[in-house]
């Protein structure tokens, strides 16, 4: 797939999250990841607001996948098949020729307890965003608000357990619900 | 004025919520807080780090609290039991006295984007603390996780409604467990 090919994003993609791994993410500046990857502070700067960007540079796109899959649900769905869908929309985006992208970045982010608020903070406003769909989707509250911090508390489990097993988040996300279902 | 006068860090609670909502959380200082309470700036920062830690004072308890009613609850109970038990330990934090103070709070927060971050890890540590609580209590994971994502998403909607709703947070919280059980 062409995101993975050498483009300037993805090449500082790369080298920032190898001098992270090697030499430690407060150790490392913006000047030499644009240096690392061939090009200028100037163009890092274009492509990433500050060197922690670069880590966190997915999440419009997971937020746009579970809205995705909440538009594509039928406008009478029930709470469970609009949590559904919402997860079903982050198959794409978690494929295995991402892993080891994935487990390198986590990697980094376990290292780092400034990094580990900022991911805590990329769920808290998925949450809040997939309840605001719901709710634009016909669910009333409280449903809408359990349904997207049911869905997130699925996602963030199954994506502990997709970077340690080689499985598809799918499979695991559908084990994670039915799992759910065995709770309540 | 004595070391350790009993109320005074109750008043500098009390002063430090009516300086934020009358002047702005950001416009506010300690040495201001500490004036009107009627106290030095020194014995100021011996009951708070800082400004932002007079509203988040309680976070401790409210784990604590968690954590009581899990600790209460029997070794072999099942998964819905140990989360109904930790949620039963919030009863006791928010009465119908402390609301007024809470909504006051609240306000303070919900205009400022920071306090809402340290809100939102707050939540997030409960999620984590009170994970490792059910895997000592013999919960496996991920059933120990997806629980305590659970209590929490409970705990945080029932709180956003005893807010506004005259009633007892354990009434709101057992109406949302039931709300989560038609969900799956």
């Amino acid at each position: 797939m062409a995101r993975w090919q050498p483009g300037t994003r993805e090449r500082l993609q790369v080298a920032a999250l190898e001098l992270f791994t090697t030499r430690g993410f407060e150790q490392t500046t913006a000047t030499e990841i644009a240096a690392a990857a061939g090009v200028t502070e100037r163009t890092f700067f274009r492509h990433f607001a500050d060197k922690r960007e670069v880590l966190f540079d997915g999440q419009d796109l997971l937020v746009e996948a579970f809205l995705a899959g909440v538009e594509k649900a039928p406008a009478d769905a029930p709470p469970l098949e609009l949590v559904t869908a919402a997860l079903a929309g982050t198959a794409g985006f978690f494929t295995a020729e991402r892993r080891p992208w994935s487990r390198t970045r986590q990697a980094v982010i376990d290292r780092n307890p400034g990094l580990q608020e900022r991911e805590q903070l990329k769920m808290a406003v998925l949450t809040q965003t997939l309840g605001e769909a719901l709710r634009a989707k016909g669910l009333a509250d409280p449903v809408a608000t359990l349904a997207a911090h049911s869905a997130v508390a699925v996602f963030s489990t199954a994506f502990g357990i997709w970077l340690r097993e080689d499985r598809g988040i799918d499979e695991i996300q559908a084990e994670l619900l039915r799992t759910m279902s065995t709770l309540f």
